[in-house]
């Protein structure tokens, strides 16, 4: 993938500014994205008959793209097979703060608001290369190691494209910070990190002997922040081809 | 707080019935104020002019009813002023589960939808009680450590509360899951957990000496998972008055 011009944002509206608290916006490509491929978990909201829905979903970013997917029998995708609003969420919970009073109780967190209309992947080319990287985005060349998808598999997938049109990230990262008085009672104020790590593998009870874990796994070791196994299996995963390759997969 | 009636659970209509996978579908009010009572973080969508938005916040259970909080300038809660339907979803993620194929990768997870009105507190004794549970529902005990909220703190936070009307808990926990005949390949399959832990409490660089760090922040030890630590925290500061305590900072 074309590396991001650095200087490349997202613009700037009614919809996406950060309102509250906006010396923590950040909507620049390079944050927005940073934070999105360290994660792989996002919440999608949409809009179903004027009542809100809030969705968890597996997600991955190519360009200025986002995908998810899902079962073509669920709410949201039915919902969304047109082309519908929606919003995709990122929340990175870095923190509880606890600070010398009440007010000033918080979280330090990186989150991203990616804004866009939302739409079914139809194309059957479009449809199986967005099923590679739904695999390989976590697991850089595992659908190399597979068993293929079947032509029903294929089918019973449904895949969510969304070009990202506004999007904002926010970011609190200082932890306690007390009015300049409360610092002198004697109060016990702290930072409580959160990290969400990678546990011990479990293999299949029921792989065959002489099975090895494949070297491809092995960024995601016990104890390792999930949000580096992941930055840089989507580093490797997109590494190349180098021009053009980005948009491969999305149908004009 | 009374106990939960153990055979109560939320309605199920075309709201939140689990569409897909409906097996992984709960309604419970067990199940559903479990997975939400373990967390602080949900993400919450709701409806600006038909455009959908989602939210990460902290927020609290009390009885059937939700809270959360932000700055009255937020974006969000000038939306919920009047009443406005919302959706908060709390997921935990278990795990990733790689499959002998690319359609059964998939992740262990617990997430809650829970759908309602949200509506801002205004009463100024309302709005007290609710702040001093947003900090002690974290860590029972503490606000009375704190100094205390001034007027000014008070008027300039918000709290949104919303009585569950709807609510569903989706689960999966069952790793590797293949097709039958897909176990005599020759492929790594494999559940990799994810853990969300604490990490080690930074005490304010600017605490007084001899401050210690209070005994009822003792359940929030490095490594522990902080579901744990919430679940436990959680009925500790709802434990107690008994009888009809639970809705005393509710508005009629």
């Amino acid at each position: 993938m074309a590396a991001d011009d650095v200087s490349a944002a997202y613009p700037v509206d009614a919809r996406n500014r950060v309102r509250r608290r906006h010396d923590r916006g950040h909507y620049d490509h390079a944050t927005v994205h940073r934070l999105l491929d360290a994660a792989c978990l996002g919440h999608v909201a949409y809009v179903v008959d004027g009542w809100p829905y809030c969705t968890p979903t597996l997600f991955w970013r190519q360009d200025t793209r986002l995908y998810w997917h899902g079962s073509s029998a669920s709410r949201m995708l039915r919902t969304l097979a047109d082309g519908a609003p929606a919003c995709l969420t990122v929340t990175h919970f870095d923190s509880l703060v606890l600070a010398r009073c009440g007010f000033n109780h918080s979280a330090d967190y990186r989150s991203v608001m990616a804004f866009g209309t939302a739409r079914l992947l139809t194309s059957p080319e479009a449809k199986r290369r967005a099923l590679v990287m739904m695999v390989d985005r976590l697991f850089p060349g595992r659908t190399a190691q597979l068993r293929a998808s079947t032509t029903r598999e294929i089918r019973a997938t449904s895949v969510i494209s969304m070009t990202i049109e506004r999007a904002s990230a926010k970011i609190r990262a200082k932890g306690v910070a007390d009015e300049e008085e409360d610092y002198a009672l004697p109060i016990h104020a702290e930072r409580l990190p959160i990290h969400t790590v990678i546990g011990t593998p479990e293999p299949c009870p029921r792989s065959l002997p002489g099975v090895a874990r494949p070297a491809n796994l092995g960024g995601y070791r016990p104890g390792r922040a999930l949000e580096t196994a992941l930055a840089e299996a989507h580093a490797a995963a997109f590494a190349g081809p180098p021009d053009g390759a980005e948009t491969a997969y999305a149908e004009a």
